[in-house]
């Protein structure tokens, strides 16, 4: 049963990690969010696709919440003590990746080839596309002004509140190949506990891939990322608030109208009406370890008639 | 007293830092060696140079003879992983200079300037100066290929025998700013204990700078790199067998005839009869540790009629 999955950064990744143990690896497609991406240092950090690349190879570290296991950072100290640009949080391990992906980035090589090639040498078995191999962006417009993503979420701990948020880029963006082929293989599309508006929304901005959501002949479930109106962690539950005019599910599915079926929350949250074609699926959302990842996953896919 | 050196990496700051031990800092300019850089990982990685930044500002790790003390190989670690290249040892904390005089380059600011603010940020007091900031690259002719510099020295481990030794961009390159001055201004211009093929020709291959030297007003003064007629480290002697003939204190003066007015060399060699025109000093040479250096850097001044 083939499974695609759309999905940003940490959250996701942990639902990813629970699907994968009621699921086969083989017939998982991940979509992966990349309009967080960057180039610092010369390097393009593509942050979601690691995050999912560092989780689901069992390299990530799960008590910091992001970057890879038995970390260093000798190579940002330096830089530092240099003058470079060390606002971003670089470990030695990590930086190697960014380096191999940066060569192949600069000999030609499309980033979701790029991305196969590492997902391969970690030892992957479910396939990670990026939404995109074009360069989309999301710019967050706040009181202080209007800010790059990581510039907003790390440099400035996303403390500015966001008016809007724009996907620079994304009208000129294609999907990478295979994205649209794995919506129109998937037997079922599950949307991850991710933020729906740095997360999902610029995956959906990639023309095309709304149209084949919209269009599916399969079902969709979502999962909220919010438990009892609270982002598990960032700023998903603030942004709802003041983008979507709250926190409960309704504010949640209302992000994703028209291209899901079912969103499944946490028993926490006030079941009220959800919009119109949405089913709500009340549950455990809690990823308090990968069992409450795999139960969850369990139940979206229920909640999808596909159960594992 | 302005005392201005040509240098390579290792040998040559071993003597610079002795150098430093008996004249004042501020008063030394280094023009150091650029043709064995290298673009690796998307890296600009300037060997010479820093095996001179590393020496002098207490970072080398002299047991291992080249990189920095306290250093790991993570990211190296990982790039090896992922099948990036990992043949050149670039260890974490390197890595991270790298990363910042890359993002320099890339911004458009030349190697001279660039070079500065990192030796200012790493707390030198003398002056470096790459020879020039133009490509100029090492190549060696071997029965097995021709290869670029750090592809036969650290890929190949330098078992190729050298038949020639070419300085791909040498005629095009002009002496970075400051470097012709420095030369102008020195009271004495001394060459560092370095490989003459690989280490100093490739200076003097430079337009200009070998004629400046042709015309000096002051003394100049090369210390071998051979002691007993081996090199303490690296292929020196078996390039001087074979490309000069043979590794007496004759031969090394061979390489630097009409520029030096004295050779220093070790005791154990054999004083044959030098080139017109330069003289023989003989004291030791070996630099056993930072006294030794200091001991020679002042035979070497000394040879130069100008005693620290």
């Amino acid at each position: 049963m083939n499974v695609t999955v759309l999905s940003g950064g940490v959250g996701g990744a942990r639902f990813l990690r629970g699907l994968l143990g009621v699921v086969d690896a083989a017939d998982v497609t991940i979509v992966g969010n990349v309009a967080d991406d960057l180039q610092v240092l010369g390097l393009h950090v593509s942050p979601d696709l690691d995050s999912i690349l560092y989780t689901l190879t069992g390299r990530s570290d799960d008590e910091r919440g992001w970057g890879r296991a038995d970390e260093s950072w000798r190579a940002l100290e330096t830089v530092g003590e240099l003058g470079g640009d060390d606002w971003f949080r670089l470990g030695d391990r990590d930086l190697g990746l960014h380096l191999v992906r940066t060569e192949l980035l600069r000999a030609g090589v499309p980033l979701h080839e790029a991305t196969l090639r590492l997902a391969r040498a970690l030892g992957l078995d479910a396939r990670l596309l990026p939404a995109t191999d074009d360069p989309v962006r999301t710019f967050l417009e706040t009181p202080a002004g209007t800010f790059p993503f990581q510039t907003w979420f790390v440099a400035r701990g996303h403390r500015d509140e966001v008016d809007a948020v724009h996907y620079a880029g994304a009208p000129d963006a294609a999907p990478a190949p295979g994205v649209l082929e794995a919506i129109a293989a998937a037997a079922v599309i599950l949307v991850a506990p991710s933020n729906p508006y740095v997360s999902i929304q610029p995956i959906l901005a990639v023309p095309g891939i709304r149209d084949a959501l919209e269009h599916r002949a399969v079902p969709c479930v979502a999962v909220s990322p919010l438990v009892g109106g609270r982002a598990v962690k960032g700023p998903a539950d603030r942004m709802l608030r003041r983008l979507a005019g709250g926190t409960t599910p309704a504010h949640v599915a209302s992000c994703y109208e028209g291209i899901v079926d079912a969103l499944v929350f946490d028993r926490a949250d006030a079941s009220a009406e959800l919009p119109r074609g949405v089913r709500p699926v009340v549950t455990e959302t809690l990823m308090t370890d990968v069992g409450a990842a795999r139960r969850l996953a369990a139940a979206t896919l229920d909640a999808a008639g596909a159960p594992a």
